[in-house]
Parts: C-alpha cells; structure tokens; sequence
C-alpha cells in the first residue's frame, strides 16, 4: 500500500464510523496532508452539517496551503446546506487533490473534480475506489433507484426452522447474534415488519445496544389497519412509526391514531400493498436503507417481488424438525426452481456459536 | 513442530487416505526412521491385510535395527487375522517407538506398549494424539457403541428449503457440493435413506466420482416392505442393498425379493421401525459409519432419536420461499426449543457457490 493509499485508508475508515448518522447524506472522510504530516482529517457527521473536506481544512488552518487533501467521495459542486467543498478547496491553497471516487450522480460526477482542476489544482481520482464505493453502497442505491438498500434478515436453526411445531422461538440464535441485529438497526433508517408481528410478538423495534444506538424509524406494513393501539409501536414515542395501508383504510380509523405525534398512517394507492410502491414511497420520504424482519410473509413479499439487495442469514447450530414448525420465508413462494433468487455468498462469520451469512443478488455482481 | 511430531504427522496423513477402506479396522500409519533418514512407510489399507507397522518394517528390512517407528494408535498385542504387530516391533530390533494414542478398547489400552517395553525398548505416547484420534472417531464410536457413527446430510436453500412449493428439488447445489456428497458416500460403510425416498426419487444411492469410489451398503428403512422391485436398488447389483422391515411383514412379501443375491431383508424385533434398534442391528453388521441422506421424516426421526453425531449441511445461496416447500427435517420435530439438538459448527467450508457447515452435539466436546 502506497502512501496515497494510506492517507486514503484513513479517510475511509472515519467515514465507515459514520455509518447510519449521515441520511440521507454519503458517508464521506478527508485528510489534510503536507510533508508526510497529517494536519487535519474529518468526516461529514450529519446531514445539515460540515462536509468531511470542511472539518479537515478547519482543523488544518492556514497550514492548508500547498498541501495535499484526501477526500474519500468527489467534492461537491453545487451550493446546498452548506458552501460547495470545490471552492472552499481551491481557496484553501491546497496543492493536490486525491479523491477516491466520483459522485454517484451522473449529472454533476465530474464536476466538482473539473472546477478544481480548472484552478490548476493536480487531481487524481481512483485510489482505493472500491472500498470507498462500499462505503456507499446503500446511498448509491438510494440515488440511482430512489427507493432504499433493503437488507433481509432472518435467523434459523441449522435445519431451517424459525420456531418449534408449538411455536417456541426466544432464543434460537445466542446473545451475540441477538446483538449485531441491534447493530443493523442501528445502522438502518427503516425497520420494517408485518402487522400479524406487531399483533403476535409486540416488538418494540428500538436498537438496544449496550453503548446507545440510534432507533430507525418504523415501518409497518398493515393492509387494512389492524394495529392494535395499546402496542409498544404505538405506546412507545422513542421512534417513528409509519403504519403503511391500502387505500380503503377509513378515515376514522386513522384518526384513532393521530393522538400519537410519533405515528404516521401512510396510505397506498390500492387496497393491497405492492412492495414497490412502499419501496418508492418510503424512497420519497427519506429512508435509504431498510431493514425487513418479518415476519415469514413479508420476508416472501419482498422475496417475490424481487426487492431484496442483502440477505442477512443467522444460523443456530441446533436441529428442531417437524413438518408445521414456521421457516423464515413462507407464504406463496417462488414455484419454479429457476426463478428462485440467486446470491452471492459474500461472507460467513462465526458469532458465538451461531454464524451468520451475507449474501447478495447475483445479479448485483 | 518437532521431528517426532513431522514424522507422525506424515502417519497420520498417510492413514487419513485410507478413509473408508479399512472397515471395519482403524486408519493407522506407521514410519521408520534412523539418523533422520526414513527407512519405511505403510498404512493399514484394508481389514484381513497387513497392519501398517508390518509395512513399514517390511519395506526398512534389515535396517529397522536401532530404528525409531511412529505409528499413529498403539500397536496390537493379539493374534487376530495378523500376528501381533508389538511382537514383530520387539523381533525387528527397533530401538524406539512413538506412538500417538493408545488402543481406543479400554479392555487391552496399554496392553501393546507394555509388550514393547518389557522388551527393553523406549516408548513414548501422546504425540500429536489429538490428530491420531480425529482419524478414527467412527471407528472409535463403534467400539464404545457397537453402533454406526450416524452422519445426517442434508442440503438446502438459505431460507431452508429443500425444494419449491411444486416439488421441484433438482438441483438446489451446485456440482462442487453434489460431488463432496459421492465423496462421503465412498468414506462411509452404509447410506440410509426411507422408502419413500425410494419410492419417490428412484435413486441408486452408489458412489459417482470422477476417479471411481467405493458404493457403500445401501439400506432402506421401510416398515410395511413397500419397496418396489423395479427400482434401482433391486435391479442395479452393484452394491449390497439392505431392506430393514417391521416384525409383521409376511414371508412371501420377503420371498419377492430373494432372486437377487445382493438384496437383505432385515425384520426388526417390533412392528414399527426404531432408530436405536437398527443402529445396534446395523452395528452387528459390521456398519462403522453411516450416511443419512432422508428424506425429511427419516432424517426426522434421527433426530427425535438423537442418535446423530455429525451434521454435513449444504447451504445454497437462494431464496425459495412457500409455506408449503419442503424442508430438510419434518416428521414430528421437536416441541420444546431447549430440548432441540444443540450442535457445535465445527467448519463452514465454501464448494463453489455454495457452502457446507459441518456440525458435532455440543455435548460430545
């Protein structure tokens, strides 16, 4: 790894600290360098505030000039929240620019890395593309689709059960599965769940974390409004809640709800609900990455309708069997061997005694 | 590594390729060294054949005087198909031998060693006796039980199932993990599957490997003798096909099947099939080590049985969904999540696209 690598090394790992604090925003670091000496460094921290290349030239100061920045995403060029990182660069009197990748937007990609060469800046864009595009993934598909990243997650026994014949199902992963589960949620702006889950188990839906943790906001898909009122959704104010029906929903049911400041009823265009139009709607209202917990129909729908982009799998090293004991996707399936969807296995961690899989849509690759 | 460990390490790999061909005798290695110069190398290769020690002292001749022999399980102090191997170690003029774990049978444990040093020879016991005994944990399980070590197999889509709604199973894996199946079949002395299996599938259950295998004994767990004459396993010779039946099945059912010499009838003592009573019959029959491969209510049955000592679970990366589509283990289940089998993952192996967890009771650790 070369030094251009390394300085861009560090700018992606402050920007992977970032994750799930920066929606609807990229996660983006910088280093200010000069003479083998790191002046200033940052990451963009919250929507609304400082880009990462602003906090790392403040803290670099004057000492900024003739030096090197290193910034993990093309700096802006468009005047936002805040001034475009472009001009604030050139008139920092740094030297050389390294940008790991362009802006995911293919209308201004580009742009901000001419308007600093045009001040006779050197430029050079490519290093350690890849991991910094990683770093994005979930924003990417946010821009290009403007629909959220959806992450599946399911947990099972190692013969593919989520619960006995007699429905038993806390505990089948261990503590530390459990506990990574919070870590998505943290990490995620939606959760999403069926309302036969918010009946049957009342979850509360929060990121219990043993340092703190961000809640998403959450999200549930209820057709005809059967969400009971006296549910932690609805009685616990700590997050959102979005409750997504079809459109025959009555008026005066939803008012039953508008009590609740925290909750939202958000009404679809047909009595049923299309995977598709909650994708593009949630989109719409902000939420880039969405994670999808169930129940076993839900996961199906979203299975069905092919809207999966990451299968989060943990499996318990325990054998349950019986023929009615619940599996994590069920209701109409997929008929056809050949149409079932394909992934990638991209990693298999061991989590205490579970482990847990990643996989991606083949096609993704 | 030491040279004693180097040198039992190559016993042990040399026995490690022995796997399935010794039934139902032990995989050992054996080598002999003087002045770091090897002088002989063998492995048990076959049950009634030489013993490994005999092969490698064979191939040293003359020149075993003063030597140092490793061999990977105590040598034998009984005259059985072959005389003694202590008794040729003593006649050989060895001067030294290590061995890595003692006889597995409690009855004769030490028996060997102390033959050899009464003879005035130096012995040394424990080296690299983890590995040693990792080789012949089939083995040493039918010595303790009589009965077969019971491998399950299974293979399924990432959310569980071993087909579609429809049935439609051929293929969930890949070819790298359909061929490690054949690979275990070739290792193991008996593959077990249930009469609806054979009914269903028509499978004929031998060992296709591109270089050759060895077929293993083929046997059906089939209570009402149902299995149907014209069906691979009756008409394909190619390897013993045992037929295990209730008590109440009628001589004349049996008589169908006796024109073939390779077909066994086997009626258990009850009316109904139990797990425990065909692994004690199968471990009378010389069975060390057997392959489950279902159907889903035989594996099932296992299961409820605890009668498994090692899970091999194939996991494709695809999502199936259904509530109907079928998964590896049904029957009956079990109801209680805290009296579910708890497994240990003992590897997860990547076979192209897809991977394979391997999984031990936790209890046997």
């Amino acid at each position: 790894m070369n030094q251009d690598q390394q300085y861009m090394q560090l700018a992606i790992q402050m920007a992977q600290t970032t994750t799930g604090q920066t929606t609807p925003n990229p996660h983006v670091g910088a280093v200010v360098v000069k003479d083998g000496e790191v002046l200033g460094m940052g990451a963009h921290l919250k929507a609304g505030g400082p880009h990462a290349e602003v906090h790392a030239l403040q803290m670099a100061g004057d000492r900024a000039e003739g030096a090197t920045i290193y910034v993990t995403l093309e700096p802006c060029s468009h005047y936002g929240k805040t001034p475009p990182c472009a001009e604030l660069i050139v008139k920092s009197g740094i030297q050389r620019v390294v940008v790991a990748t362009l802006d995911p937007n293919p209308q201004v990609a580009g742009r901000g890395v001419r308007l600093i060469q045009e001040a006779g800046i050197d430029v050079e864009v490519g290093v350690l593309e890849k991991q910094a595009d990683a770093l994005n993934q979930v924003f990417y598909h946010w821009i290009a689709n403007k629909t959220p990243y959806v992450t599946l997650k399911t947990a099972m026994s190692l013969d593919g059960k989520i619960a006995t014949t007699t429905g038993e199902s806390q505990w089948i992963t261990g503590t530390e599965a459990r506990e990574d589960v919070h870590h998505y949620r943290h990490t995620h702006d939606g959760i999403l769940v069926g309302v036969n889950t918010v009946i049957h188990d009342q979850p509360k839906l929060t990121t219990r974390l043993p340092h703190g943790g961000k809640n998403p906001v959450r999200i549930v898909l209820d057709t005809h409004l059967r969400t009971p009122i006296d549910t932690p959704l609805i009685q616990s104010p700590e997050a959102p809640t979005w409750i997504v029906t079809g459109r025959e929903v009555e008026q005066d049911q939803i008012d039953h709800f508008q009590q609740y400041d925290h909750v939202e009823v958000v009404k679809l265009s047909k009595s049923t609900i299309s995977i598709d139009e909650v994708l593009r709607v949630l989109g719409e209202k902000g939420i880039t990455s969405l994670f999808v917990e169930g129940g076993a129909q839900v996961n199906d729908a979203f299975v069905r309708a092919r809207a999966v982009n990451q299968v989060i799998q943990y499996i318990a090293p325990k054998l349950i069997g019986g023929k009615t004991a619940p599996t994590p996707i069920t209701g109409e399936g997929i008929a056809k061997l050949n149409e079932a969807i394909s992934l990638q296995i991209e990693e298999v961690i061991q989590l205490g005694q579970d482990i847990k899989i990643i996989a991606k849509p083949a096609e993704q690759e």
